[in-house]
């Protein structure tokens, strides 16, 4: 996930800086009065839609999308399969000496609450509750970026007309070449900032939710199953669904 | 949320400003029969689609989404675990001498009615429903900036037509260029409405209609949890996971 | 509701009107042919997709959008709120001379039911699916409009790509700039009767068809309360719950 | 149904081909390349997205906007009556007889269950998946004449886009004109066959469907109805809530 | 399935190279820098949404865009019911001995499952979970494409405005027209990538992923029919309705 991410990044700046070095100076796309329309206008514009927190929390968020450790689905059916196993064996008190080995912080929640005795509904009503919550602040965080992707080219555009009107103001034909593509520098900016950078991370962004979502809802089933002392196979059997066929450990046919 | 909204609105107009300044008069981006075109145009079209009073409400509203208090989570769940303590403690009617030092008056309601000894389906079914009309009261009015929102850019472009078609009309090599820059001009303020004020404000409005509806379920399943004599404890736990981990109070290690 | 939208038609004309004048003669700005592609050709679409006694029976339901009385929801709730008094008072039966004074059609079939002595189930199950044939009834009147709205802009650019195929084909300098002119006008058509017109009058519809669910959401459960025998109280207390809270009776703090 | 569609189909192409001819030798607007790019291209890429068994079944879906005959539903809730009298009457199996006399090949279908014995859960269940099933079925042929509806104006445009670039490799002032509508006409061909033809065809078929999935769920509540023997009256009764009141017969006064 | 999209393919492929060559020579639309922008800059940006094995996997899967075998719904009833009539003759165990002549391996399962006698509620979970995996993963499959279909036209927009920038700094009258042929390259490109390959393939994707989902629905109710010793007639009555009525075995009436 990591190494995609980087490439695309990469690669995209590149080709577009290539594709214009070779053709003309890099200097006749720089133009700071349209970076400040077009960031600026975007970051106003967003300012005014989300508290400020939110919107340091977004920045903090976007380090995911490059820099996240993924939860592997089949080490996390193994790992729930060895505790359900453990807790067939020894009784469900026993996964208490297990806890520490746990380093997923739901697992251990919904552990920790079946070995103090909690009703299984609370238990499932308790893990459901955060799961939601948790889409809740996903949501939030790719709504800012799918925002300012929106903003983006809005304020491209802006700027391209603010451009446009001053140089209809003063159309000597030997600037209105260069007035006009001052102009559309903001458009271009826009279309970039949008499409190789705010629009793929709010994707990605939902691509990661729905993978840590997939893992809650492994961990919430899987727990329910240990908790009502299902069999570790039918467990495995049942989470294993969640896999494609080909990551799958070979339990289906022995079933 | 103040801060950020206030900063926001600054910022853009004072980018959209001095990036004219720096290279135009101010006075060939101000033309009063564009800004009647495009203001009155969505106002007009507004107008016919809501009645007055919702108009106006809607102006009322706009204040929210720079003056509005937020209600805080924490103290709100803080809160209702107290009043859980004292309903554990000395019964449920204990919490009638509580009810003066509540301010949010959807928790009152609650108290109120559970104090009363009204059925918990009676009350959860009253609260539901204050949420649901609540909701469909907010939806109305960010639907109205919406809408706006939708039309300021729709009468952009009507006004650049017309302007077009003006100018076509009489197309001296003198008068051309002006007259394309007037033209102009109704779909860069459309553009600028429409981005700058009236989208982040119906974006806002939905956030901080999500806020208070959060805030409505949490007081919900709080007033339920104290009607049915649960553990402060449990409720205090169940009521925290729509907190962002960071900011819970210690109990989920202790529960 | 009435004004809002007189005004809103008037003002949006007005404005149209007289930022033409300003500037032009008003005759630069009418072309028959122009009409007829925009207008003809919307109508034909919509003919296509529509059959005509729908067709027909939009165009009476657009006087709704002007002339439309609603029905006052804290009037209404008065209303089921005596009703269910003198149910409580003098019995079901009682509310047989009570049916003369009602207006509203969906509280007397409601009643009558209930006075009737139909099972309770029958009652909100013949109740709801009225609501679910209304609602089902609006969103057809409500399509069509919104459809007109659509197809008029695309009408609209048809017409404009045939008059600058035309005025391409014999580029005189003498006619370029008025054949473009006459082309742009069908655009500007189409945005306006879509943006003036359609697209509000098919918003108002929407708004108009909410109201009139929620005002039989209002009656369906006030029904069932007066069949069930619960108290006026409570039946107000409940049914308040859908009025913006200024505008309750002050039955709240006394519940 | 038949009537205007057929007029608008008329009215539509007469308008467009008439508002040509009054300013331009029909000739300038036809072009046999640009239709290949446009139908050629937007048959391509729906082929590519559907079997070709359902591409063929679309084009005899397609007659059905012209030549389908409605089933009228106060005739069919009079049938359904009429069964619901001879039932309660001679009792269930008497409705063999009558049989014969039903075209709607639905009613069959519930009758015969019914008098077969078949238990009412089975029976319901085998009616709905078979609405569901034809609802599955309508949506996939609207879904193509959709796809269509979009594909054409987007080669309209590769081929305006095609035009202009073989347009501006040979700029002579005497070609450029003529170059530069031929690269037009495809742009218009795609917006014409769009907004006269395949939109309005594929709202056409949402409606058939929508028709023909509401007579499909009437006769549903009324085999029901019939099959657990209620009153004739009372199956008259709930099935008017889905006629508009006008067409009704007088039972609800009489209810 | 096979046929159309081959045709579709080399269709539309042929039909774009044609219109080209008869006006122009090819080299005139071939542009190296242009085919990076566009297709670079889409795979990057669709690079950054997705994890690498995500993005390999979509190519395989692409291939069954065209080389898909279709599962034979009428031919997956005939099988099922035969398994119904063994199971009723012979009894459930009876069906072991049959597992090697069913090559779909979603019956397998389900037909092992209830051999080793699985409980009924355990068999529809475990297969309605694989039928809900199976979904998400066709539509994450379909996402990657649909994604691809919307950034290439977004990166032809881009080319084309670094082409017009370029251009617009050194407009002598020789080369204006050639550079803003190039400029228009790109968003040529992007249109065809988008509209002749990626959109139409997320089409088809979706059709497949609907019919696979439809054939799993059929099992998924016959191997409960099968567990719960229906009838085979009853069984195959209800499987048939999944079947246009033309394609069904003659069932119905001897029902």
């Amino acid at each position: 996930m990591w190494i995609a991410t980087l490439i695309g990044l990469r690669l995209g700046t590149a080709l577009i800086l290539i594709s214009i070095l070779v053709k003309s100076p890099l200097g006749a796309f720089i133009d700071v009065a349209s970076v400040l329309v077009v960031i600026g206008g975007m970051v106003a514009a967003t300012l005014i839609c989300f508290p400020l927190r939110q919107m340091l929390n977004t920045l903090l968020v976007l380090k995911k999308v490059v820099f996240n450790k993924q939860q592997s689905i089949p080490k996390l059916i193994e790992l729930i399969v060895s505790l359900a196993e453990t807790a067939r064996r020894d009784g469900l008190l026993a996964l208490e000496n297990r806890l520490e080995e746990i380093s997923n912080p739901f697992v251990v929640l919904g552990i920790q609450m079946a070995v103090d005795g909690t009703r299984p509904e609370v238990i499932e009503d308790i893990l459901r509750t955060e799961m939601q919550a948790v889409a809740a602040r996903h949501k939030n965080g790719k709504g800012v970026i799918d925002q300012m992707g929106r903003f983006a080219p809005a304020f491209g555009m802006v700027g391209t007309l603010m451009g446009l009107i001053i140089m209809l103001g003063d159309m000597s034909p030997d600037t209105i070449g260069s007035g006009m593509a001052v102009a559309l520098l903001t458009t271009l900016y826009g279309a970039i900032v949008s499409n190789l950078f705010l629009l793929p991370f709010a994707e990605k962004l939902g691509f990661l939710s729905k993978h840590e979502l997939l893992t809650m809802e492994i961990v919430v089933r899987g727990i329910m199953g240990i908790q009502s002392g299902d069999n570790p196979r039918v467990i495995e059997q049942k989470l294993s669904t969640f896999v494609p066929p080909k990551q799958r450990p070979n339990t289906e046919k022995a079933a």
